[in-house]
């Protein structure tokens, strides 16, 4: 039996936190902000961090936007981080298509289901892409006449991947099938399988049930590379040196960011409750699901402890 | 090992398969017409089986029109029918709602994931539905803006319904996912799980994958009321009394209605080629999918034998 969380809630426990760990990998939904607003007192710990010459990091699987546009909202919080701090799952993805199925860029074609984050990140490689935020693909999907069927499928296309899709739509749904069946060596890279996300109180639907839709009715079964893969943790590791053991790996949800750090091997894992999880389901855990070592109602709680 | 499946192709072995049966139950798309075309010599043939004396039904997975529009779609095609020889998927939902949920018309109401078919047999039967075809589903989807929680759920829903929806959007898997939450009690109906279905030589994605997505999002098992479960079969079998003994059923997707067939214990089964299936996929059959008794190129083919 592992030990039970310890709740972050003494100036002493928060000093202990801070000093077993050199770098922090934060997931940004639920932990930096919530929807637009930025959750308080983060901005002050970030700093807090780097006065105390710690490292971070942003681990998120997001995928609609590129690493870039992200750099962008922490700037508009007035937050100043650097575009190798980022590591979405759009990025995530892409580095999965370039290293591990060794597609070509320039000569590989990858099909997108997904907004502009996966394409962007895919053709900053060196991929041209398809199908993603293509207008086109917003009209009423009629198989006599989209533009994506009635020439044929394209010939150089040998990947999709897929994420999550705010205008999902059947249009987007079936073209991409027909990639997936195209020919039996097309793989399904999916971005991240997160199955919800928080919002205003509630949680809404994520990118897993989009592509795990995808693999029901192509028969594929999905690679993902988002937390809580080693896909994603391969792609921090490679561009950092980072010591496992220092590293502390802090989200909002136990199935996705704490089993990240678990499956890891990372040295710590902490659980904010300002995301999708409440102190209900720390004491209640679902089978197979990892339980965090920290945890604390939210990072400004943290900053608050240690003033 | 089970016969292979025989083929019909004589004048004998046609005249065989017929006499062997009372009742023929059919599947539409893909067996009786494809699109908006009907097949050849479809109406021949069933011409020729009441002229024999045998009762036929069609049992169908189609979700988006209530039984009674098929009707009107067979009398297009200049075939006249009865709307108790129909029995869709949407109608089976319905009769699972109130028979086996128990849920009370004019009491309990049902959120609606899907076409005109589900909510019209559900309002047949005296049930309140909402979701559905609500043409404010159609609207981008805002949480803080949604017509459909700005007020809050709808406390007298105890169910949710979900099938094949050619508009899926955001909106109305968002909305669905939160009544799913809204209490555990709350059982997800999936009307059929088919993953595609065939349209001008291609598949399309099928009610399945919708379904499963909103599983996958809410946690929650569906269970389905269409092709090939039983609790399709129950509704013929309480509506109609047949000797199953003496009843064949015919379909175009051997995982569905050859399934539905050999799971019944029907008298018989035979797959049609005008569909999903080719001859290949009964020469390399699937692990766990049950072959036909007998196959043919499609109902046309057996007429022309029988001439």
């Amino acid at each position: 039996m592992p030990n039970p969380p310890t709740k972050i809630n003494t100036n002493e426990i928060a000093q202990n936190f801070l000093n077993k760990f050199d770098t922090f990998l934060f997931d940004c939904d639920g932990v930096i902000w919530s929807g637009n607003r930025l959750l308080p007192n983060v901005k002050e710990f970030l700093e807090k961090l780097r006065h105390l010459g710690k490292q971070f990091m942003f681990i998120t699987n997001k995928s609609t936007i590129p690493r870039k546009q992200f750099v962008e909202v922490f700037k508009s919080f007035d937050i100043e981080i650097s575009i190798d701090q980022v590591i979405n799952s759009a990025y995530s993805s892409a580095m999965y298509v370039r290293d591990v199925l060794k597609l070509q860029p320039g000569k590989d074609k990858v099909w997108v289901f997904g907004e502009c984050g996966i394409p962007e990140e895919l053709n900053l490689m060196g991929f041209k892409t398809l199908g993603g935020v293509d207008p086109r693909l917003n009209e009423p999907f009629d198989a006599a006449t989209s533009p994506f069927l009635v020439d044929g499928l394209d010939e150089d296309v040998r990947a999709v991947v897929a994420g999550f899709d705010s205008k999902i739509n059947y249009h987007k749904l079936a073209v991409t099938l027909q990639y997936l069946l195209k020919d039996k060596e097309i793989p399904l890279v999916g971005a991240d399988a997160d199955r919800v996300f928080p919002e205003r109180g509630r949680v809404l639907p994520g990118a897993g049930p989009m592509v795990e839709s995808l693999a029901f009715q192509s028969g594929k079964v999905p690679t993902y590379c988002g937390k809580p893969t080693m896909n994603m943790l391969n792609v921090i590791v490679s561009s950092k040196h980072l010591d496992k053991s220092r590293c502390c790996m802090v989200g909002d949800i136990m199935e996705v960011d704490i089993a990240f750090g678990k499956n890891g091997n990372l040295g710590g894992t902490l659980l904010v409750l300002s995301g999708v999880e409440t102190e209900k389901s720390l004491q209640e855990p679902k089978e197979g699901i990892p339980t965090p070592d920290f945890y604390a109602e939210n990072l400004g709680a943290i900053y608050n402890l240690l003033k």
